[in-house]
């Protein structure tokens, strides 16, 4: 068994952090898109393109599971990218995301009116309130798009945070929402200000707490891929574009200092 | 004689609009690497080969001229390509940047002290020290990273820029300049909040303004290159990557509709 995970940039080394954490013998391998982050903005056949290679790459590696842990790649490429590795065809080659494992948290919990922020991308694909349509119709979905908490997040700018936050989460808080949806790798370093903006009462559903639990119930409804390596398990690091800043970046995420290699995508 | 010039992304419209105003009757080609925007965070390697990429397309274009407009394309690759395109090798394929023409203009409006704000890659590089001190040694230059004022501008949050204006300007105000260059293609639209914070004595020296005199000067010092077309010129506008919200974005900036093809860099 070995498990990739794919994001656009460095923010899903906090989920990786948190698997590991969770599943230390299990052989993990990261690929981070830095050559090409941030996805946001970008076209679905870009997205596309980007995550294909990226998956490539991840297969190439020996990984049998890849979980894409950037939210704009799971809206964008999960699907079609699922439907190009079905299982009947490619046992050894499968493909997770996070947004449908976040909503089942949230279904789990009770909610039935849900919060969501996220960038742009993921708001204007619709892609949490389609699924959620599958999974419970009843339940409802109320979705804001905070395109800057990114930007503050990477420049030193977590101080002009509140006030932004403030202003996005004014019309979720009029809504009588349970629990909020941190749709974006990088929103759990906002939690501790969020979760005083919205009120206790709220409960926050944050990627990176939620992802290892359901990565493990994936493996219990599959055991035929998740022999335990027995031993302490190798994790590798790849980056698309390499700077000493994203280092820097890196290490801090994953709370460690890590060796990043660089291939290309 | 056909122009071409070159930006990530589509901030560099700004510039191509004012230099036509200036000069209708030159072909112009606009290619901006929406693709690959931002470049800021990037390493040197990766910026040199989209521009590589970027400055062959034009030339294939037939482009004998081409701006980069990009203030971190023009810190980071300029140099490199015009020794890669030297004149007595290459005599149709001229490379412009911005960066030593908005000196010049700092310096010819007498300032002793000059203030800067640019993105983090522009005032890391130390470009602008760097070439102020091939012009006169003696001119100072104080500069100020500014990374979130592109976030701002990009994702609605203007009504936050004073605010995070006054922060970035503050040390820059201590110190008594005559000048600020706004160091960026996208910080014309944040002109008058930026004037109001510095006062009326300190000439902004925005880009768009600045490029279209500097380079009908360069026409004039090659009339070998200069012929005027004689009719109303084509301008092409091509990107890397298109969306609705890019073509939004270019006919704003460019302040008419345009048409935008779609290239592979």
């Amino acid at each position: 068994m070995k498990l990739g995970i794919f994001d656009s940039g460095l923010g899903g080394l906090l989920i990786a952090k948190s698997i590991r954490n969770r599943m230390p013998d299990i052989d993990m391998i990261y690929l981070g898109d830095t050559l090409h982050v941030p996805y946001g903005s970008r076209s679905n056949e870009a997205i596309y393109d980007f995550c294909r290679r990226a998956v490539e790459f991840l297969f190439s590696k020996d990984c049998n599971l890849i979980v894409i842990a950037c939210n704009t790649a799971s809206a964008s490429a999960l699907r079609r990218l699922q439907q190009e590795y079905l299982p009947e065809h490619y046992s050894e080659r499968r493909l997770l995301g996070v947004v449908v494992p976040t909503l089942e948290e949230a279904v789990e919990q009770g909610a039935k009116n849900i919060g969501l922020i996220g960038t742009n991308y993921i708001i204007q694909s619709n892609i949490y309130e389609d699924e959620l349509q599958k999974i419970d119709p009843e339940i409802k979905i109320i979705q804001q798009a905070t395109p800057l908490l990114v930007p503050l997040i990477e420049h030193e700018g977590t101080k002009w945070a509140q006030e932004v936050l403030n202003d996005y989460l004014e019309p979720l808080k009029k809504q009588s929402i349970e629990s909020l949806i941190l749709g974006c790798t990088h929103y759990p370093f906002l939690k501790s200000t969020i979760q005083d903006i919205v009120g206790p009462d709220i409960t926050l559903l944050s990627q990176d707490e939620i992802i290892p639990g359901k990565l493990e119930e994936y493996f219990q409804r599959h055991p035929e891929i998740s022999e335990p390596i027995g031993r302490n398990a190798s994790a590798e690091f790849y980056v698309s574009d390499i700077t000493d800043s994203y280092q820097a970046a890196a290490n801090s995420i994953y709370g460690e200092a890590i060796s990043i290699q660089k291939t290309e995508l």
